[in-house]
């Protein structure tokens, strides 16, 4: 049976990849609240495809974008019921200027030798869910159903820190649990090595806004005897990293372990040296803490990062102009058990201690969620493992992941669902940035291995 | 005579105002290119305004905005002969959400208890340059002529740099060069007591780029690895400034002399604490050098701004990004004879001895001008201090000025003339800010101050 579902998969590729140019079409920008509409329109379409499948599917409103849930009865009745995961919103797409085709009209193109599909989502998530999609399809064309129960849910908040994502598991907990959780939003190891990522870093997400004197002053008139807004958050924010790349908040480590020695060694094997990894985007020297290989560094330690920063005049020409207030959004990348709540804390304690009295600051939450560590010999893990090896070149590698998927946290403690993180980006995807783009490889490859791991898992 | 021209001004004040509104409307602001037409049409004003009085007036060309000059013959062969010195172009009007009436729709109003009028520039320059121009209509309309020679200098480009200003200067040097410089674009004490500005702080203006990757990153994959060129910007800018609030630069006190004791203690008579000044504007504890007055850290002390920042995402909601670059745009006011040109190198040097050997870093130059120092003893600013104190309601005063005004030191190095600064701006005009405005009483007393000073020097 598997084989003649993996033809099928192969015939339909031209239409697989119509829908998905579909579906990249829609400018589901969670984030920005223009795009609202676009956001419902991509639910809306996948709620149609995914009826036309055969499921039970439906837009489930929430106080932010909606979820789209859907059910499918499989072929064996005896077979594990999965949950399968992924998010049709996207990032947004500025700096527009840097990208060569425009960001919302798909085209397939050669780079560097291999066939690529541009765009904004092609790679994060839309490209990855609908390989899912679209093996579902090819499995239901060929055997009538699907050869085991599937539920699934896709959410428009991944991109913007899921407001509405633990409300609405907890409301519907008893409709969505699952004996495991399929989750698509991570990458392989190379184009030849699928990867199954058994950590992933939690993330806690803040936007600080110093304000100073009560309008913007001439630089000239106030200039030395007034407070500098930039001043003050240029120089908390370059406080939260000592000499040694170390972040310098209190009881920011509490909770960090090192990395086993034999997990290390196991990286080391995969000859990913600091001048590989960051020659690829230009750069050759480690920042953050020293002493510790690129792959620990992104997988196992945690970090704090400025995303953005703004204040005074930033226009054309000069301005001599002292600002009244000054922001950033800044980010913590969470390892093993380091607490969400404690860092935010530790973090606005910080930066209140070193805000002169006659100025003020205010805090704006985005989203917080904890590390997640995977059992290394989990029984999922391995059957996977072993169907991804089946279709790629090489055999699938066990990994760690620097990203935050806080989905794969709440499935653990609020469903009790073990998650297996499989997906078929690469690190050259550019997801958000200019440019984005998912290999041909990638989605016609990934449909395969989903039929295959759903083969496994049914078997 | 005096008192004929006087009044003459009296009864022309309404129409007056209605000259100084229709100036404010044209949106003369420099340094954002989109206003360039805007920018020539001031100039176009101002000359067919200046024709009407008898002057040879005409626009002159730069590689920027252009010049006005004018000339008029005095009715006294053997008075001296004076250049008047103003600016026709603004500063830019964002955050524009805050202003009250629109910043180029001037209005009259009442605001705590006296009359203003409102709009941009209506105190920064283009109300302060009209004072003189409605003050030599006043002369010619009653003596037919003017007490003395008379020149006219508007430039375009004072808000963003004066880049023209020198090369126009020394090309036209034999037609600008009077007996003095009379420069029209500084304070009052207060609104009782008009003031002379003896002294003018320098200014040196540099924009900063750091760029690290040569693409925006997913704060997951690299942070942690990939330098982040806000970390090394905010780090920069951080260590401008130690723990005393002095600059840290190499050799950047080089040049500042203490204020003589007798100077500091005359300021001091003036009563104005850190509360006052810094309590008009929201604030309380005065920033910079420590254990100096507010008079002493915004007339006579050098510092280091902040003036703009910004890199990464800044929009609405959050984006978990390493920005490939980060930008600032940061000023110098400088003093006695701090250099320029060693302020700038001394800052390059500062920020390339911190940028990683992956990472890059340019700098734009912003205008640089040293500062100046006119003798206390000087015959011009006793006549004008007997005039103004003949004028307003108390003595004036001789102060210092902590903002920069390029042309006095270039008057002062390439024609040799001597400057004298009178102004009947206020402190809480918010010139550069939204909601400036300029005071009824300082337009209508300020003509008839240049009334009485062109009558002193001619005497």
């Amino acid at each position: 049976m598997t084989q003649s579902v993996l033809s099928r998969a192969d015939d339909n590729l031209n239409a697989s990849l119509e829908r998905l140019f579909e579906l990249v079409r829609i400018q589901s920008i969670s984030t920005d609240p223009a795009y609202k509409g676009e956001c419902r329109k991509a639910a809306e379409w996948l709620v149609a495809e995914l009826v036309s499948l055969g499921f039970t599917a439906s837009v489930r409103d929430t106080p932010g974008h909606p979820m789209v849930v859907a059910h499918h009865e499989g072929g064996k009745p005896d077979a594990p019921h999965v949950l399968f995961y992924g998010h049709y919103d996207v990032q947004p797409v500025d700096p527009i200027e840097l990208w060569d085709t425009a960001p919302f009209e798909p085209t397939i193109k050669e780079l560097n030798g291999s066939k690529v599909i541009t765009g904004r989502g092609t790679a994060d998530d839309k490209g990855q869910l609908l390989t899912f999609v679209e093996a579902c399809r090819a499995y239901k064309e060929t055997a009538g159903s699907l050869p085991c129960k599937v539920t699934i849910l896709f959410e428009g908040e991944e991109e913007s820190g899921s407001p509405s994502l633990k409300p609405f598991l907890e409301a519907n907990a008893a409709e969505l649990k699952a004996d495991y959780a399929l989750v698509c939003d991570t990458s392989m190891w190379d184009r030849d090595t699928p990867a199954i990522s058994a950590g992933l870093r939690g993330l806690v997400g803040e936007e600080v806004v110093v304000t100073a004197a009560d309008r913007d002053l001439h630089s000239g008139y106030f200039g030395g005897a007034a407070a500098n807004p930039i001043h003050i958050l240029t120089k908390a924010l370059a406080g939260l990293h000592d000499d040694q790349g170390r972040v310098t908040l209190d009881g920011f480590y509490e909770g960090v372990e090192e990395t086993p020695s034999q997990i290390k060694a196991a990286w080391e094997t995969l000859g990913l040296t600091a001048e590989k990894f960051l020659g690829e985007i230009g750069l050759s020297v480690p920042s953050g803490e020293k002493g510790r290989s690129v792959l620990e560094l992104t997988w196992a330690r945690p970090t704090a990062e400025v995303n953005g920063i703004w204040g005074g005049y930033t226009g054309e020409g000069f301005k001599t102009v002292i600002a009244a207030k000054a922001s950033a959004k800044v980010s913590f990348r969470l390892v093993g058990q380091q607490n969400p709540d404690k860092i935010r804390e530790a973090f606005r304690a910080y930066v209140r201690s070193i805000i002169p009295a006659d100025c003020s600051v205010e805090f704006h939450p985005h989203g917080g969620s904890p590390a997640i560590q995977l059992p290394y010999d989990s029984a999922l893990l391995n059957t996977a493992k072993s169907a991804l090896s089946d279709e790629w070149p090489k055999p699938a590698v066990i990994i760690g992941m620097g990203g935050s998927i806080p989905i794969v946290g709440d499935f653990q403690k609020m469903l009790g669902m073990e998650s297996l993180l499989v997906g078929f980006g690469l690190s050259d995807d550019r997801i958000h940035s200019p440019n984005e783009k998912y290999e041909l490889q990638s989605f016609h490859k990934g449909i395969r291995s989903w039929i295959r791991i759903l083969d496994a898992i049914a078997a």
